[in-house]
């Protein structure tokens, strides 16, 4: 899964090309921090195909590129060449969190988690490592998400199940709502042998499952971020409208600048609700936060106490349920505050 | 001219049935500050129409109502009772500095414009009062925006000349990207007598010019801002295109907190471009922030310097000009900076 910004990265298109002419049969990734080759020309994609020859001779196969950081800059890429030289030649089985470190920008800590999974007789494991920070629905801080396995499933089958994975995971997070230019997801399985229906149903639900950690770390990992907050939404027409809903309020700055006061100001949910694009009766709609009622038929519950939900917002994780009393959809969505930190680190990032 | 928000205030529902009823003809609009009469359910509607009913009173005709402020709370009503006798007692042809100041919530000065226009022999006088001062594109903040003219024009004709003269004027400019649930603009006629199409013409030209010093000075108050930067689109293949990428890149969070840093982060201009969601030659983009070249083919100018680009975005206004080097239509949206001020003023508002 590749960025959907029109103004992708060198090794973004790259990587598209590579995967279409191998037939998503690939043998590694290589991928660095700092910068994101992204807006650098035909010397910008010149020098991801330089990475992904040096990668492909390091792991005997093709390999994808991925780069995140700034955007606009030349690759250093005498640093590139000795590093991918460096990286090819300490390949080992335990490497795994030294990639997930190795893959940061502005991230406080590396991402990463685990699944094993029974398919039938044998059994399969999962690992995921995930960066952020910002940008998240993500500029600088991309999110590059790498998974592998030694599950065996064919490369149209995995295309499957990781479409199905990441709509309720990585698609349902934002920190800021804007793209980047280099967001990826990969899964990689290196098992051998077809898969049968139930076992691939199993790999699935494992894969969604180590998505949704690795969704919760990034975004908690987010720029500035210091609540997590899972709006929920319940009683829409259809999952698509529900959807609508939660992504609004998840990216309002004025939602997010109330979570990250702690401001219970749930007039501003309303109003994010309202700038759906969906009909609504906003007479019907209710709201809870971190389970206390709020809002009853599109107006504040009698006695509700600012007190009570302000002490729950202070919280580092909690929900917010809004029910639109139209039908029995639902959706889910993770957001976050919008705060002091979160201008700090990107007022002057490139200076 | 009424917010498209779902979830709008019982004032604006009762103001778009006056208007239905009257067919357009009023007498006057009644406005108060500090408390938005949204999401306050049936008791909210009722007070409503107390102030329509006291206000129809004291005009002597139908009248409209405004509210900006917090969303949630009922009306103090016998405050707003007793306000509204005063202003009645009040009303006088040199009232319009008061009225503008009355109608402040987070704005930080009253903002009023004024324009002459000939038209044939006789002129007409238009004068007009806004206030923000977040939330444009705008929750608590809302536009309000009133004109008052003494030129004839039938309430059809007007509508379609307000309808015109808000496209590049209060539907192009973004402080948050939120939009409010009172949001409101309305233009009221005072003249007797039919209009030509070419004294129409001029009333028009009056009217964009007039909303556009308006449109200026609301994001130039906007909360937070320190920076207002216009955003000049060229080069896209139709007007609707060139306005999704002026409007994308003026809501950019990240280009946001660039602009309020005054870093040349021009990568995340371009990938704000790349979100707007229209199809793109990315090697065809140039930009240039305050006249200065910095990306031409969509990669940086071979030697710009970001000392002097740096130094033009210290600027309190400037512009940065995109052209996509696809076709000949243009757009220009106002833009401001994300500034820890906003996150300041929007952390505890209701606390």
């Amino acid at each position: 899964m590749f960025t959907r910004n029109r103004v992708a990265a060198a090794p973004v298109a790259l990587s598209r090309a590579i995967l279409a002419r191998s037939r998503g049969r690939v043998s590694g990734v290589v991928v660095n921090s700092g910068n994101a080759n992204a807006c650098t020309g035909p010397a910008g994609l010149a020098d991801a195909r330089k990475m992904a020859a040096l990668a492909r001779d390091a792991c005997s196969g093709p390999a994808l590129v991925a780069s995140t950081g700034v955007i606009g800059r030349q690759l250093p890429m005498d640093r590139v060449e000795h590093g991918i030289a460096a990286a090819g030649a300490a390949l080992s089985p335990d490497g795994f969190a030294r990639f997930a470190e190795a893959i940061m920008t502005t991230d406080k800590r590396p991402k990463f988690a685990a699944r094993d999974v029974k398919l039938g007789r044998r059994s399969a494991r999962l690992v995921g490592a995930t960066k952020g920070a910002g940008m998240i629905a993500p500029n600088m801080a991309t999110t590059l998400t790498f998974v592998v396995t030694d599950a065996a499933v064919s490369p149209r089958a995995l295309r499957s199940l990781v479409t199905a994975a990441v709509e309720p995971t990585f698609n349902a997070i934002a920190v800021d709502g804007d793209t980047s230019t280099n967001d990826t997801l990969e899964v990689l399985a290196g098992g051998t042998g077809p898969a049968s229906p139930r076992e691939l149903r199993a790999l699935g639900a494992a894969l969604t499952d180590l998505l949704d950690e690795l969704a919760h770390l990034l975004i908690g990992d987010g720029e500035g971020v210091h609540h997590v907050v899972t709006i929920d939404v319940r009683g829409a027409r259809t999952a698509r409208e529900a959807q609508a809903v939660a992504r609004r309020v998840a990216i309002s700055p004025l939602v997010k600048t109330a979570i990250a006061g702690g401001d219970p100001n749930w007039g501003r949910i309303l109003c994010a609700v309202g700038n759906a694009g969906i009909e609504l009766k906003p007479d019907r709609i209710a709201l809870a936060i971190g389970g206390v009622p709020v809002v009853r038929k599109g107006t504040a519950v009698a006695g509700w106490d600012p007190g009570t939900v302000g002490a729950v917002m202070k919280a580092p994780a909690y929900a917010m349920t809004i029910d639109l009393g139209l039908g029995r959809a639902t959706a889910r969505h993770l957001a976050c505050d919008l705060s002091h930190d979160y201008v700090t680190i990107n007022a002057d990032y490139t200076t």
